[in-house]
């Protein structure tokens, strides 16, 4: 969805390319298994949205972010999702067989980790420490999330603010990472990142519930089939039993169909479009507002 | 085995319970499910082996290292142990449960994540990028090192050179690290804290097949039923077929007795007096010449 309208940006395609060549080597530096699983689940493809973010947030054309950071935070962003579908037991990713089902969850582990210490690596090699520091706080918050969507598993009572702080732990705190690294530290493009990020899982999850694929090219329908209370089925939830009953781990029998049925999605769309706009109060004048203030209206349009 | 005689450095308590503190409030610095689980980690215990170390590297009483780097190698060797006994399936670990047996699997899973982020978190607030970037280095080799075991499990083909890259990759790189952070960087201590760690594990390894506790602890003859090819396993099974087939997946029956029967403990241990020695070798004029001379006798002794 961001490439078509953003990717004429001067330097953009550029500095993909560049940090594709860069992710590339970045996962080969040290041969051997854990490295050839973490190559296999990069080169499955993405949409690489976080390093774009990464060069959007800088200063401009004449001064891209370093390649290491648009690539740490693609490094970040792949371990989580090697770590993600082992949990999970998610067997599919982007349409591909998931690392841990292919290798075996041992393998899919240490690749994990290998991609989480080739970000650190690679950033740590520009001498910038407050840019690691950066990127070692948004795992923190990524583990965090990761923790917290396990205790809030098949649980209807989950409160819309504490998916709210899931949302910004799994998905905000890693955009905010790509804004502040790709801003040099601007704290205001960092709040536009958390936002963004908030109203992009926000509309991941809509698109879960109407039956779409996601970015993550996550199968339609997984959320509920594995109790996770997105903001759709919570609010679904409280109006319908069967919805309530399916997302506490009972029967799916037209659960998914009911939360439609509801106004649920048009809800947590608005919820989206909030998240979206308090995104776009953070933008001052940035060379790249106009692809910025985009961004925020794709996020949100993807699930319309 | 090493309190006795290296805690009267002068310098090392107050440096050790000031790093028990630290890596407390470390690990709490974002509380929340994955905080919890990696403290009980932490307080499960250990003997705080690699920190030690690291106070040891340094250039003298008048300089300690910073905190930050011994609790950063402590938080990283705990994060290996959670995902290690979530791989292995190990249900305790030094007479406790393992972190996911008592959390589950997926708590265990971000607790190593949580741990590895607060390691580079602490190190990156030193603001010190070469610090980082050896720590990275050494999350690089744990991983690989974890891959590599598990494709040369139930193989007693595994040569010696891979077994002792394995040892280089899981326990010497981190030993390496200590040793530089605690030095500032110094190459000579570097490698004496990489085959220090190549002989401690040597050492590990024959404890497991002579029925003692490991540092780990490990409970005894876990190498053999999980067919992990240690160096004694491995020169017992190119002497006796029974010990063979058991590395490689059969009966176990009697195997351990019979790796005691051949004459592969003691040539295991001239292999660890040798990387002691060589660790040795890396040693120059240094206010804990004596302290660090000791270690090398020390971690050889105890499978003495």
């Amino acid at each position: 969805m961001t490439q078509l309208a953003v990717d004429a940006t001067p330097g953009l395609a550029t500095f993909m390319t560049d940090m594709e060549e860069h992710l590339t080597r970045a996962t080969a530096r040290r041969p051997g298994r854990a490295a050839s699983v973490a190559a296999a689940a990069l080169t499955a493809g993405g949409k690489r949205l976080r390093p774009r973010l990464c060069f959007l947030a800088s200063p401009g054309a004449g001064s891209p972010p370093p390649l290491a950071a648009g690539v740490a935070v693609e490094l970040i962003h792949m371990a989580t999702l090697v770590h993600d579908d082992l949990v999970d037991g998610a067997r599919m990713r982007r349409g591909a067989p998931a690392a841990w089902s292919v290798y075996g969850p041992d393998a899919a582990l240490s690749a994990g980790d290998y991609l989480f210490a080739c970000a650190f690596a690679e950033l740590a090699e520009t001498g910038d420490s407050a840019a690691v520091s950066t990127l070692a706080d948004a795992c923190l918050a990524l583990a965090r999330g990761e923790a917290m969507q396990r205790t809030q598993t098949h649980d209807p009572e989950t409160t819309i603010d504490a998916y709210l702080e899931r949302c910004a732990l799994k998905t905000g705190k890693l955009f905010e990472a790509a804004c502040l690294l790709g801003s040099g530290g601007d704290a205001s493009l960092g709040e536009f990142g958390l936002s963004l990020g908030i109203a992009f899982q926000i509309a991941d999850d809509i698109l879960d519930c109407a039956g779409q694929t996601q970015e993550t090219g996550k199968i339609p329908g997984t959320d509920l089939r594995e109790g996770t209370p997105t903001m759709p089925l919570l609010l679904a939830a409280q109006e319908d039993e069967v919805v309530r009953a399916a997302l506490a781990g009972g029967p799916l029998d037209g659960a998914l169909i009911r939360v439609g049925a509801t106004d649920a999605i048009a809800r947590s769309r608005d919820a989206a479009v909030e998240y979206a706009s308090r995104a776009r109060s953070f933008l001052g004048e940035h060379p790249h507002r106009e692809e910025l203030d985009w961004l925020t209206h794709a996020v949100v349009d993807r699930a319309s």
